[in-house]
């Protein structure tokens, strides 16, 4: 044997990330974590759920796991926290990770309403770690170009904007009746809510009118269970936004954004699962993105990449990341969205328009 | 000459065709009658300001002139008027021209409010003439391939709609103060919810929520002048729509519609001028409709010549044009589309949802 | 009756033009003029078979009929002759319409060899009439949107170019057995020969390499039918270019051109019929073209008018129409696309690459 | 603390690859390797340029590194070696690496000539490894969705084929006078000659005719350095593919493929960046792919994956990947498409078509 060296170079130290939610996407983020973000390790696992942790943990071949997410909040060898919980535990875990000086990462919504939010995000503020929120759309190529656009100002002064989520779906929703009513606001449009809060960057939501309605499953109507849904949000700039959402497209995932301007137009939305095209005696005809994992797969990488290197760069002290436009969502961000959905929430109620109250408050 | 005959078969007589007023829209009909339709000719035209339409008519090099409209409607030569005067002179025009006998072709609105169309309505009834509004999108390619897959049943029941209109400009209006304020409403908007109404075909517009500024033009605000909109317009079959328009896109005329439903999603809107497209050092590029005329001269002049079949069956007898789907835009769908008008200004007015009376009435 | 005046301007005399062959293009063509082209008129039709040319003209209400063509081009009342007959005839029937004077719109190929057309040309020369041959696609809208571009020097040098013919079919060729071997390059990739003489203007095609082979119908194979063909051109610029074609595509009809070039791309073919999308289970769905008629409605009618355009400022001493480009096809692109067209036969005849001889002869 | 338990799955051993050749293309695949392929792992560099290897090294912080091949050869944790050095050393290096009993991923071309790629090839099949050449584009998402279609038999039988290559550049080509002159076919067409035969699997190529020029630099036309190329090759099916490529496309990195067949077509090729459009005054614009690296980041990772998935699966006795169609690139298609590359360096010299040798000899 002759080789000149055996590692030339230190191996830095990755970042050691703990899992709290080994459900459908905390499983999905831990596996981004062990195979597709090669600076972080998933160390650890939490859930009450102990067979999903150890599968999950199994599959990977990784991880420690544990029952209780505080076991995690404690361990020094843990950087930062992925909160994958359901969302009424969001708050509450934010607080804890921040108390614990854990870097935090949560799935939206940040919280279920204003004031738990709010706590939280003091939380983070006093603890002084880094919080990110999963607003996955900013880290589609697609729609970071448009923002690039955006940020150019190629669309001028935003006036009308739109984004739109269609999940992906066969016409009846599974297990519809056990899902919150308010999900599609509080889980589906807060992504839109912060696309079009993203791309309207600079101005601040100031009213909403919302219509929802059961369409894909009328008998669930009578439970107020609502799977499509259309906001009017009015922006102090004076731009006038909708967002729109339904939970079953038969054609797949259909995820769009687009904003016209003074100056022009930006649109971001992929509507084909490649480029490949097929001619026959039907037509022309194309694959379309069936699954969110489909259509946002190197987004869901992208944000846990951008995590990963922000909390690397506090930890290490080396230089974070930069981009040509704003881009990691943060305690505004999740802050703006939340009180957009809160606001449809009550627009349904009263079946009017209503105002959004100050979506950033003092210090967030 | 060795011809074998000469006219072997006897020369159908054209329809013949009055036309009342001769501003833009009229002078463009005008030249689509003379030398696009050739079942037509364009026999007369009428407009207070003679000199108008005596260069209409030199430049066409066919037609009688007149400054006053009843001597078409007195024309026993007249088959039949395009009515293409200040949409304040509609409805009443609507009246005397079936009054007279005479098959009407209006351009939109055929009326500036419910009670005036109704009167006009009823006379066209009473008359039993031919009536036909120009909702032109109906006749432009891509939207009829629409409708026929929505007749199909491509899309399944519809659950979320969209039409948006943006017309071309620079950035400003010219002569906005001039301009009427609801304009967006009554004489732009009004073709989006035809075309919402006839995408929906079976449902009827039940509630609107308008909301409108002038964000092209801001300096008019104060004198009330509109020039961007969104509308959330609610139907009797729980479809939730959404109309968009502004008065001034840089890159050229925009028109769009979107239905999705239960089984799918059908689009139509062109975005580009030609299928033609350019790739440099810039990367790929082509160019926009500009004009309403590049983005719709065919469906100016297939909404022409439909008029024309239809006028030329119910006077010589011979079979009507027929489709595999709602086509030619009628009484019914001129009185609907405008209730949709009326109930967005009044939603401005109050700051929230209006109901549309009923769209329909007896006998329309 | 208060009319102002009757018919104010003096209808100018519309183009008369005579039609020599009634068979699918000269019909095709004849209606056209009838109905589509307002500045001429269908004055005769000449068909060996009367009952042909008695139905067309029956069918259009206008013409006189007769067997022979001499009776057209002896006629006073006859400006032009739109040449519709079998290609065997063309060349002859393009010296005795320009000996008699008359304008003349000949279908391509103008000939079926060199010494026949140079014959032909040079009686139009000597008459001094004007001579349009077939080219639709120069009308075609994203052709002539990508020649504008290339005239204004978009792509740059050329280096690379291609032109594709597929024609509509449904895997068999009917009564492929009757058509003469060759075709495929006299009739079909002419088309194509003239596309990339054009996009490639200032430049001679110098030698061609032809492969062709029976692959639709292989039982024909032996009887010298080809209906598959794929041809490489060499230019006096260095540039490359090939055409393909094939007789049979079950998609519908597919033309497009690409031209490459030392600062860019530009592309010309128009892959669906109209701008509808629709979605649905099976994914992402439009239409087609299914027909040439379909393709090249607008082309078909373009030509004609341009001729007729030129043909009456010919005659009445008006300005004949502009363009910022090369547009119509005139003797030299008729040569010089045949003569491309002669050499892939015997390319295809030897097995190997031959010369184009000297494709623009002194006085063409 | 009170984790359940730690690493609860033993960690299966990655597959432990050496690079040989540290140059751009090998530096890349050290990235993928270290960064995104998460079962395999970079053990050593070689590169006789030291400084080159033990920079790579550095940046990746964890590999070996030595001047000689053979130390990677020899070290027995090696499981298998990246081939990456000038092509003029894969022959034998691939023979030394089989010998030495490592599996090979080996760039294109594999050799330079038939009788060094047999020689190396036989070795491989003496040893029992496992080998892949570099065709990227056969994991390029659109082109596998494409040959997904075709193997279910979407175009039915082909009857035309095209595939073609344009580098990005700037409109001269960097160092060109150093490059060999046949590079064109050897290293950039010989991609499209395996995209052209993978795509017609189960034909031969059975004659090629090549035009080639330097257009892009014609100063070096003289030494015989061609950048431009269009090749015709026949197939054994009767298929007639056309392979295209050049050294400097402005507009960026253009690389297409099409199959036209009895049935229908398909194609494969991305045009644009992402799906971001914007509209501007100037029209529709879109980024298109700058660099390879942008449009093939994905097919590079993934022939890499499915490398060390294959080489794992040989090793450690687990289930190998599989697909729908015909995927991993090995020796008959690395000796195929040499073949064609040989046979179009050959046409050129003699200025017409010649025959392809047996693509595929006994054994291979």
């Amino acid at each position: 044997m002759a080789y000149l060296s055996r590692n030339p170079a230190p191996i830095p130290t990755p970042v050691r990330i703990g899992l709290i939610g080994s459900g459908w996407m905390g499983a999905f983020h831990a596996e981004s974590i062990a195979r597709r973000v090669p600076d972080a390790v998933l160390a650890a696992i939490a859930d009450p759920n102990l067979e999903s942790a150890e599968a999950l943990a199994k599959s990977l071949g990784t991880a420690k796991v544990t029952a209780s997410a505080d076991d995690i909040l404690a361990d020094p060898e843990i950087d930062a926290v992925i909160i994958a919980s359901p969302a009424r535990f969001h708050a509450a875990l934010i607080s804890q990770a921040a108390a614990a000086g854990k870097h935090v990462f949560c799935e939206k919504p940040a919280g279920q309403g204003l004031d738990e939010l709010d706590a939280a995000l003091t939380a983070v503020e006093a603890a002084g770690v880094h919080f990110q929120i999963g607003f996955n759309r900013r880290y589609a190529a697609d729609f970071q170009a448009a923002k690039k656009d955006l940020a150019a100002g190629i669309a001028g002064q935003p006036q009308l904007l739109r984004s739109l989520t269609r999940d992906p779906g066969n016409g009846s929703i599974p297990n519809a009746a056990r899902v919150p009513a308010w999900t599609i606001f509080l889980e589906t449009l807060i992504h839109d809510f912060d696309t079009l809060n993203w791309f309207n960057e600079g101005a601040e939501p100031v009213g909403v009118y919302a219509v929802a309605d059961a369409l894909v499953e009328p008998a669930l109507r009578d439970q107020g269970f609502l799977d499509t849904a259309v906001v009017t949000v009015r922006y102090s700039n004076g731009a006038i936004a909708v967002a729109e959402a339904n939970f079953s497209a038969l054609y797949g995932y259909d995820v769009r954004g687009e904003v016209f301007g003074s100056k022009g137009m930006v649109q971001a939305g992929r509507s084909t699962e490649t480029a490949a095209r097929r001619y026959t005696a039907e037509g022309l005809a194309a694959d379309t993105p069936r699954l969110n994992v489909e259509l946002f797969r190197d987004a869901y990488t992208d944000e846990l990449a951008d995590f990963t290197a922000v909390v690397r760069a506090r930890r290490d002290g080396t230089p974070p990341p930069s981009a040509d436009f704003t881009l990691t969502p943060g305690a505004a961000d999740a802050r703006r969205a939340l009180a957009v959905a809160l606001a449809c929430i009550e627009s349904v109620k009263q079946g009017g328009p209503v105002a959004v109250p100050a979506a950033t408050k003092a210090g967030v």
